[in-house]
């Protein structure tokens, strides 16, 4: 048996929310630990994985571990239904086909329970590596979200450049060229306003502006982001999950065929 | 003649948009008592009614009876170019072939005047006749709102069971089954965010959820709303119309075809 | 060479907006003096021209004359990107064919650069002189933008009627006539919300509804819309763009084919 209470149902709703463009079917695996996904997204091209400690929970009992697959889509709708100030629980029985949803509202005068039908789904699990990052980046999310869509309203792709001197992006398309340059900054008294930039070596990759303003959704999770940055490795962005956990999402860079070429700009 | 000079013009506005997705050309009855109208919606499934009494209009005559019939959609057009603040005046001639809304602003400075065409429509009354309800709701009408949108999301149909626990509305569809349960709380201070159950006899009735959606239209009309309903008889949805009258909505419970064949569950 | 800094970068941005929807590639002409447009839309029936002085940039300077061929779609994309808080700096090379835009955050850490290519595009100047109008109106800007767009909810035209008790705007459609009267009216406190009637001769002109709600794009620059009428000639409609300048529209009147004909109402 799985039973496990939320108090802050809303993050649920938000991790949901920045899971929904990226993956339509997936396991969800339960233990004592917690629940967990890694999941590929539908076109194979970036990864994402999240972690809710048990400890998080207001309650949490996980008698053996399940594997819940769960249709994303059909999920977000049933948690469209909680509201942002409601206490969500969840249960499952060890064979069970459904998960069931409770959503209590504070004034415990509205009571919703939603059975959710879970499905059998292939998963694949994927060994994430830990790495040490060449350059790790921590900025107000709201800012990268904001970079991500800027850019992508002129390129495809952007140019992620970290030196000492800061972050700089760049991308390209018809209207013309643009640069965004963000500095470290660590003096406004606001920590979640602050940019912090610890760099080992100096860095410059290339990636798919889609996926990184995809990534953007889980904003609302988290006021701050942080982006590690390593040669020939996949881009990790993160955002906490409350106090409970937080999601990442990996992209391989793009490849520079000028490189190879031996463009000397690029280099 | 008829001349009626409202306050509240935006009392007006708000009860010709909770008449929109329902009818599209419908005759106003006005005589000395008011203004009302009773409609079949267009598939002739519901019924909506509307009173506004003459001592609710700060000035109200009308010499002989009147049959107005108007093209609500014009007419929400019309009202749309009044602001929310605005004193609202209609006028017809006795013959006339048309009527005559003029919107005056707080500060006068500015007088706006509509000719509305009418038309000529073939109308049938419905006697209504009072009920005594086995079980009447009263609660926030935002609440409501929210139950029928968030389980319109889930079904098609929703089951409401009103018992002296409390009333349970479900549904359920491709993604499982949904459960919302409220009770009856008359503790919150403010009374628009109580929620009275008034049981004479349990009752269960079956509707389209499509259309008790449609009726939270008339929301932003009254902080309240009332729910009548009674065994095979249709369910009538009450809004307030300030102090002025009221809109109702009625919709005919689905005959529950598992019922007949001796189902369990539904008894 | 060419270096323009504006410290209220969003004035830029509402301009631009301003533009959007009436010309899609036009020339900008620099010199020491300011940059200026003058430009007939894209279906050749109104006219916009603005002027920012280069007084009212904090830094401006102009070697010599330039003429920018800009891609109004491409230019409001990169402006976009700039936050409503950011200065915005313009340069550009003697013989260039980029525009490059820099947009400084107040807080100096984030500076973003575009570079946006220019075109080449046949301009024709056109003299535009100056003229003493038979009636002028001031009135807010956001009640002429509410005018234009409740107006053409009902009809295509609206005939304006300057008279000493006011300004009358009447349009007719299927759903009947409409008239919206402002009167003169200087005892508000707040001069914006003022309306001023400045009558030399009563005047009485009929436009295309679509373009003058055209011109209320450009409501975010200003509280206040200038409108000058005079017989026979182009109504123009101005609004202020802070200290720096302002943008003027012109739309020719209709023949009113009635009046040719002799119909008295017109007279």
């Amino acid at each position: 048996m799985f039973e496990a209470r939320m108090l802050q149902g809303n993050l649920l709703k938000k991790l949901v929310e920045a899971l929904k463009e990226l993956v339509s079917e997936v396991n969800f695996d339960v233990n004592s630990g917690g629940i967990s996904l890694q999941a590929m997204d539908s076109s194979h091209v970036c990864l994402v994985a999240f972690t809710l400690h048990s400890d998080g929970f207001e309650h949490f009992r996980c008698d053996r571990p399940l594997n819940m697959g769960i249709h994303i889509g059909n999920l977000s709708k049933v948690l469209k239904c909680a509201g942002n100030e409601d206490v969500i629980t969840l249960k499952a029985d060890d064979n069970g086909d459904t998960l069931t949803l409770m959503f209590e509202s504070q004034k415990q005068d509205r009571i919703s329970d939603f059975d959710l039908k879970l499905m059998s789904i292939e998963s694949e699990h994927l060994g994430i590596p830990d790495q040490d990052y060449s350059a790790e980046v921590k900025m107000p999310s709201g800012e990268y979200q904001r970079i991500c869509r800027d850019l992508a309203s002129i390129g495809d792709t952007v140019q992620i450049n970290a030196t000492k001197e800061g972050v700089k992006f760049t991308t390209s398309g018809d209207v013309g060229t643009a640069n965004i340059t963000l500095r470290h900054n660590a003096t406004t008294e606001k920590p979640e306003e602050q940019t912090f930039i610890e760099l080992n070596d100096p860095v410059s990759l290339t990636f798919a502006l889609r996926y990184l303003n995809n990534f953007a959704k889980a904003t609302p999770l988290a006021p701050v982001v942080k982006i590690g940055l390593t040669k020939d490795l996949p881009i990790v962005v993160e955002y906490q999950i409350g106090e409970m956990g937080h999601i990442k999402y990996f992209l391989a860079p793009k490849i520079d065929e000028e490189e190879n070429m031996g463009d000397e700009e690029a280099s």
